[in-house]
């Protein structure tokens, strides 16, 4: 069902334009808002913070066995034999899975809710059959009574290898001479597939207008290459799964995770079981941003169980995390851009190679398609290349690939803006993306708030706030185009007329309270009455991952439609106890009405008044909902400035003031929106800095651990301030716009332009780590010397 | 929402008569169905088997704290002091409360679902407040970090008691002298209420004719008293909960329950919270027949958790659920009724005197207004009493109220077909309740199936085989209204096409296979892709107990419903992909199609293939379908048919063969009717033979287990036959009428008709223990020889 916001939320989007998330909006004609734009407190706060939320490795079972994964030393080799019969054989040992326990899984094209997905590069994914492609790739498993028992009984497993070749970089892996990964594996793109093997899956080329053209006409032109290093999301709470089989093949699993539902699916495709046999409840979730989408263990667990017949836990190791599960790819890209004497950009170029990690499905779409979305431009092409290398499958990272591409084409916009010798935010409102522009794969822009954002950071004091000397100031500009898709939601009234509101959402982020807001807002109870809670796969109906910044936007429209049909029965129920039409009811404040004195004389009816006679009016009321919301409607713009020091002995860069503007579409709690855009920034300031995977010359990873691979502390950050701007989204009813990955998408380019500026030499390699920055220093002293 | 069946189930049911479960019946105009009607797998038939279901018992939690109640040892004793301060010192303890924790709850009338509830009374009873009234009533309770722990804090509490003169016996408690339970209770009746306290609650009168008249020309009268004892339900599975409050004030409940919503009521009512705050899980259960409906352990398990902030597991003792837990009532009654020579009854008068227990509420609607159900009698009266008596609150066991009184009334007929000389199954067919009839209470009845089950029985091979000497056999019927009510489900279509089914009714009977069929029914896939589930209070719609034989009937129209409009969207997505409009598609065998040529020329679409592509068509098809089913609309009849041995030398009884013949709507798993057909046999024949609750001259329960309160073993029985009569219910889609509180009517007639016949002395007081038996003989012998 295609939802259309209400007029009222249409009438007011340009007027909106406001700092400050506690401002009152309204998409429904005037009334204030009651419940959203507040900030109530979250009903999962008190259970986290005194311990009593139950994570994934909280829970336990009876009889249950402890789940081990013995993983690939090598880069890259052929497995020549696996001999899991000592293993098997040790007492303690309950089940030893391989390969081999799993069915055969085609490599042909399929889809995971609205997206295409490879269930054949999953389940070779989740344990190796022939080859081994990564150090970390999973061989086998092992459930045995304890942890010691286990992992004895993975030294016991005996696996021949014939060691291959590997290669780890993108460049590097797209060459012809470079070791193949998939036999199979040709290129494809324009329609057309190689006949030789390669390493690189696929060419994406998109284009509007004339490029070469444009670059004719073009006063000023930039060209540069730029490099950024895989980086993991860093999420706190590692993998961790219990799977329960019965014996009659169905299985329940408990774990952390993006989506229940894609946990299931996975599991469904490639177990080779109905979706009917799997029962999956998400726990609380500590950190995913994306890499918690695609199951990697969940599937072992229900294999060891399956086979033993006892609940099997798993719990990933850090080393494991950052060894196999996923991170975000590492990018080479060369971006071009030509501008008119007058700001007017009239030609832009990128070519980005992402590196997928072991199986094809890097984010080259958002890539590349929508690296200029910032931007009207004319002339435009975009050129994406996905391809494998002996690393670990990236799996999703808070707007995927975007940060990537967007660290190259804002760099450039800042060198054409030092070339025009204009002020970088005032060429970029000259080219500013409006509504009916777009990226160079579409679709056309409705209202979008990139104008009011770019102003209200140009305005903002920290953009004017003078710099001390050594000190640089980047701006950098970021766009996420916001996804949309299957939402569901039940919303019951209780009988004394609280509700309990359940989504298909894990939340990650406060949704819970976001939801339960705007339910709220609808029904016209205060926020507390309302019990919102995540369903599991059994008890919702099916919705699409958190992630794609989608969930208060799309499973917010499955709530807000659950309510209103609450709305609608409660009406009826009021008539019928008045017995007067249903049409000669409303509803305002919580409460049934007639609409006119002349439809009835009835005092106001609540909703707990309603609710507590529904054994005289048609029983229970409780409603579902599901939608498929739609994709890219509500893109978010955001504006980072961010000031740095850096210290010219050590290398090392102090972040010392940063700001983000983000056009929100609606901030339902400020609070948590405030948070998301701190938490984008603060990871992409650590993406810039310090966040790199070091691989050995043997292709094995050298920093699996928080303490050699560093992200950003809280000793590190300056507090990141934010403007929230608020330009409703036409497509929800209360104008929400997804807000997690905007924030992530410009932090890259700002902090290394703000370091650029303030060393005075362009840095086009990320993490602008210490290392690096001496060796700039040093290399700009000798040239300078010399 | 009222249902009314389709017109091709009210079509049938005079044609429907058969006595084979496996019968095709058609409630939609001739197809033959492909679900209903048959024997699938229960799902949840492995887990029970290999002990991985979980029930209360099961449950654990971390930092699990463990909870014992402290109980009256006293039939009757004021509460003079409690002091708890030496137990709090323990070491171990983490909470102790008493009634002083709870706030006190007003005794005014309030409901309960439908039925009404006083929440006072059950908060008293919960944790006596001034006085404890019967031996086992909760004083006190504590958590503590072990069991042993626990029960040595017990010991610590010191409660000064005022013990009172007590009664127990139902007609004692009726005399003006009799001790006075509570000071503030008066006799209510007829809209008058007595000025002195009193422990009769409540006398009801029905009448109908002019039953002083008929009894004037009746040509013969009987009248006889009878007595029944209390007795237990005799649940396997012991009251269990695990309560674990969040610092927030919220409480998650896991327990053994009938009903997760009624103990989230009685809780938010007698703890003060708001329904939203309290999230009630149903875990399997081990048997309930009514006695888990009202929760009274886990309200303690909830205050004990809030007090001590940790998860708080209680496990009733064996001991407890006999002294605490309710039992059935015991009775006195008076039946008297009057036939003219041709067999036409015309006069009936009954006075039912039922024992409450601590607290009014005994069942005295069924138990007298309904105690002439299955005949058609122009003047009939029924007076009944609900009184209290110090033991313990009775709860519902199966068809509350009705066994003692039908045990009467079936006595007196049978005693009436003698004087008459004439068959007693044919005499009841001269006076069958018909369409059109009613009970004293009314209302009148529908399409029923007493006459086909009348038949049926007589013709029975069992009615007319030959009998030994010094056996006997005795016939008697039965018949329960049967409930209607507040039902909600949830059925989620997954995305291959397999689809998840929630509904709010605990399965005691194998529930949720029978919804499963059902919903495959109207979906037209096998029955084994759905799994069908209980769900939480937090996830499905209000949803009134699992008992009053309503499950399938009300929360199966609910799935009905639901499936139904899961049908009409799923013809309306494969309209849209065809681009034809929706009321062209029609539904068969699991697929849309167009309704005829013209409308296009499409082949079918499975169920599989619309899930699939839901991402096309809007979403994803989850429904939650809410329902008031009406009441007393599928009302069952049944009769029994038993024969017995009696051991003139000990007095025991031995139950040589025995026949349930009912009508019972539909059976929708046929196997799961027999069971319940049976089990209710089971049930009866325990209460007619051996069930008693002794009590010494204390007041205090002597036989609280299993091994002194003899319930029928496997081995005490014969194989109980069965003969499902099949007239469907007009007012479900299926023809469904309850079946599991029919069964439980007739048996104590039956049996006590039987051995009667067998030891040629009429037995008017239950149980036909040996003892009573032998007493009987040897008052016969010295009356013969004298």
């Amino acid at each position: 069902m295609r939802y259309d916001a209400k007029p009222g939320a249409v009438a007011i989007a340009a007027a909106a334009f406001v700092n400050e998330g506690e401002a009152k909006m309204d998409a429904s004609g005037g009334a204030e808002l009651k419940s959203v734009g507040k900030r109530p407190i979250r009903p999962d706060g008190w259970d986290k913070v005194t311990g009593r939320a139950e994570f994934g490795a909280d829970l336990s079972a009876p009889g249950m066995l402890v789940g081990r994964i013995l993983r690939s030393p090598h880069a890259h080799a052929r497995i020549k034999s696996i001999d899991t019969s000592k293993a098997e054989a040790l007492p303690g040992v309950k089940s030893v899975v391989t390969a081999a326990d799993m069915p055969v899984v085609s490599w042909e094209p399929d889809v995971m809710g609205y997206v295409p997905a490879n269930y054949g590069h999953i389940s070779e994914n989740t344990i190796a059959r022939d080859k081994v492609l990564y150090d970390g790739h999973a061989i086998a498993a092992v459930a045995a009574t304890s942890a010691r028992i286990a992992e004895k009984a993975l030294g016991l497993i005996k696996v021949e290898y014939e060691i291959l070749p590997h290669v780890l970089d993108v460049s590097e892996a797209m060459r012809p001479d470079a070791p193949i990964l998939h036999e199979r594996l040709r290129t494809e793109g324009l329609g057309k597939k190689t006949r030789k093997a390669s390493n690189t899956a696929l060419r994406v080329e998109y284009s509007i207008g004339d490029v070469d053209a444009g670059f004719a006409k073009a006063d000023v032109i930039v060209e540069r290459t730029f490099r950024t290093k895989p980086v993991h999301q860093g999420y706190i709470e590692p993998q961790a799964v219990l799977a329960s089989a019965s014996h009659d093949g169905h299985v329940d699993i408990w774990c952390s995770t993006q989506s229940q539902f894609v946990v299931r699916t996975v599991c469904s495709k490639i177990l080779g079981m109905k979706t009917s046999q799997i029962r999956v409840y998400p726990t609380e979730i500590g950190g995913g941003f994306g890499g918690k989408i695609i199951p990697l263990i969940e599937p072992v667990a229900a294999l060891l169980s399956r086979k033993s017949g006892r609940p099997v836990k798993m719990v990933a190791s850090r080393e494991e995390v950052f060894r196999a599960m996923g991170n975000a790819p590492g990018s080479h890209s060369k971006v071009r851009m030509g501008a008119m004497r007058d700001g007017r950009i009239v030609a832009a170029d990128i070519e980005v190679k992402l590196q997928a990690g072991a199986y094809p499905g890097a984010p080259i779409q958002s890539g590349a398609g929508r690296a200029f979305g910032f931007y009207y431009i004319e002339n435009a092409r975009a050129v994406g290349y996905d391809v494998v290398v002996n690393q670990p499958k990236t799996s999703a990272y808070r707007a995927p690939g975007a940060p990537c591409a967007l660290f190259a084409v804002e760099s450039v916009v800042d060198d054409l803006a030092k070339k025009l010798e204009m002020d970088p935010l005032e060429l970029r409102i000259i080219n500013e993306a409006r509504e009916g522009t777009s990226t160079v794969m579409g679709p056309p822009f409705n209202v979008i708030g990139c104008d009011e954002v770019l102003r209200t950071a140009k305005a903002h004091p920290h953009y004017s706030a003078p710099l001390k000397k050594g000190q640089g100031r980047g701006v950098a500009c970021g766009f996420w185009f916001n996804s949309g898709g299957e939402s569901s939601a039940t919303l019951t009234i209780n009988e004394d007329g609280t509700a309990a509101l359940v989504s298909g959402s894990p939340d990650l982020s406060g949704t819970r309270i976001s939801l339960a807001q705007m339910a709220a807002e609808e029904l016209g109870i205060d926020v507390s009455l309302i019990t919102p809670t995540v369903g599991d796969t059994g008890s919702v109906g099916y919705t699409f991952l958190t992630g794609g910044s989608r969930v208060t936007f799309a499973t917010g429209i499955a709530v807000v439609e659950a309510s209103r049909d609450v709305v609608r029965q409660a009406c009826e129920r009021a008539a019928k106890q008045w017995d007067i039409p249903a049409e000669a009811v409303k509803w305002e404040d919580g409460h049934a009405l007639p609409v006119s004195p002349n439809a009835g004389d009835f005092p106001p009816m609540s909703l707990a008044e309603i609710a507590a006679s529904t054994t005289k009016t048609g029983g229970p009321i409780a409603v579902s909902k599901s939608v498929d919301a739609p994709h890219l409607v509500g893109p978010g713009f955001g504006t980072h400035i961010c000031d740095v020091d850096v210290d010219r002995d050590t290398g090392r860069v102090t972040v010392l003031r940063y700001t983000v503007v983000q056009d929100v579409g609606r901030a339902i709690h400020p609070s948590y929106v405030e948070g998301q855009l701190q938490g984008g920034a603060s990871q992409g300031i650590g993406w810039a800095l310090n966040e790199e995977m070091f691989h050995g010359a043997d292709g094995r990873l050298q920093n699996a651990g928080f303490l050699d691979y560093r992200i950003p502390l809280t000793s590190d950050l300056p507090m990141i301030d934010t403007a929230l701007v608020e330009v409703p989204n036409i497509h929800h009813p209360y104008g929400v716009r997804g807000v997690g990955e905007t924030a992530i998408c410009p932090p890259a380019a700002a902090v290394a332009l703000a370091v650029s500026n303030a060393i005075g030499i362009r840095m086009t390699e990320l993490p602008l780590s210490p290392t690096r920055i001496l060796a700039a220093l040093k290399a700009k002293d000798a040239n300078g010397a010399g």
